[in-house]
């Protein structure tokens, strides 16, 4: 049974990692019969927020591997123990978790940086050539990283569109439920909340991406 | 386009709503063609648990409705603004919190009150014979309002089943993805993680019984 790693950013889209979407990425992987392990930083999220107002919680703390239990039901790891060599696959869901916890996108944007520990894990992952998918923001700490990779944020036209551009990596454009298959670094992404998706959308294009990188996975 | 509520009892299944079972629900809904708003009352939770080390966190607060947002994306409503007649069925995921903010099944068992707000719901929609759909422990609050229906809480054998007959309502045994359709009272309940169930096998049975709810209403 092949054996997935999914690194969530918190529990909650304004300030962790997207709900429907980790959930979505995770029925997709136990739909093809694989096994997940959800990893998480343990160390506090940059920011609360409230997700009733939108508004940011002053003084509040969260853990990010805390929260993320809420969603992996207990069953999370620190990211600091992930090994590339026990997976077969490396996943990241969206949500602004992504872009404020793992990297600093959300408050950066072209200048952000990938924290080490989550750069640690992309890197031993490609270098192992090894799958990596990434879903709605997530794909912006693949193209920062890995030079060259060809990614989509949903439509062109968009800030973050050039931001990749400028990184040196490949925009394309998708629509709900597509895939972005990039078979030359096995980099697989696709848009979720970065369109205007609804939750079948969204979970259209995990089972998509994950299906792709199952395939990928047993073609090789 | 069917418009279904959905009763969130905050995120996180040891203080709040399986996320799981709630992303597993509103995705089946999505699949169904039909709208979900969700609902979630405006008060404190009962407690707040770590779901890391499973220890409730002394004089931690947290609203039930905010944090409900965290999986609704924001788009949640006050309890005591839902009425019957906008919505073609109310469904209930499972998780602790339904047995701690919803009613007080996790600490009184057999003795326990279903919440005043939770009750109105419940018993508007039973008396405008609309459909009732429940996952996982929260099928105890559809046992003990409405006398004599009959629900599944996963295994017999269990003090629930037992729970449930002393309230005098009916028991019956369901397997992962079963669903326990009472067309009578027009009450539909899916074991979900009171069986030992992976994540497949909750989104199968949410599926397949917001799929009795909506073939029930095409029926009609």
């Amino acid at each position: 049974m092949k054996k997935f790693a999914v690194v969530l950013a918190g529990c909650g889209h304004k300030d962790g990692a997207e709900i429907n979407e980790a959930v979505s990425l995770l029925l997709a992987i136990d739909q093809h019969h694989c096994e997940y392990q959800c990893f998480a930083p343990d160390r506090q999220q940059t920011e609360v927020v409230d997700h009733l107002t939108g508004k940011k919680v002053t003084g509040a703390k969260r853990n990010i591997m805390t929260e993320a239990a809420r969603i992996a039901r207990g069953n999370v790891l620190p990211l600091d123990q992930f090994k590339a060599e026990d997976y077969d696959a490396l996943f990241f869901p969206g949500g602004f978790g992504a872009a404020k916890n793992l990297c600093d996108y959300a408050f950066k944007g072209v200048d952000m940086m990938v924290e080490p520990d989550v750069t640690r894990a992309i890197l031993e992952m490609h270098e192992a050539k090894k799958p990596i998918g990434a879903m709605c923001i997530a794909p912006v700490m693949l193209a920062r990283l890995i030079p060259g990779v060809c990614v989509t944020l949903g439509a062109e036209g968009s800030d973050v569109a050039d931001h990749v551009r400028a990184w040196g990596a490949e925009h394309v454009q998708t629509e709900n439920g597509d895939v972005c298959a990039d078979n030359e670094d096995l980099v697989f992404t696709t848009p979720a909340f970065m369109l205007d998706a609804t939750l079948k959308d969204v979970y259209d294009g995990a089972y998509n991406m994950v299906e792709a990188v199952v395939d990928w996975i047993e073609k090789r």
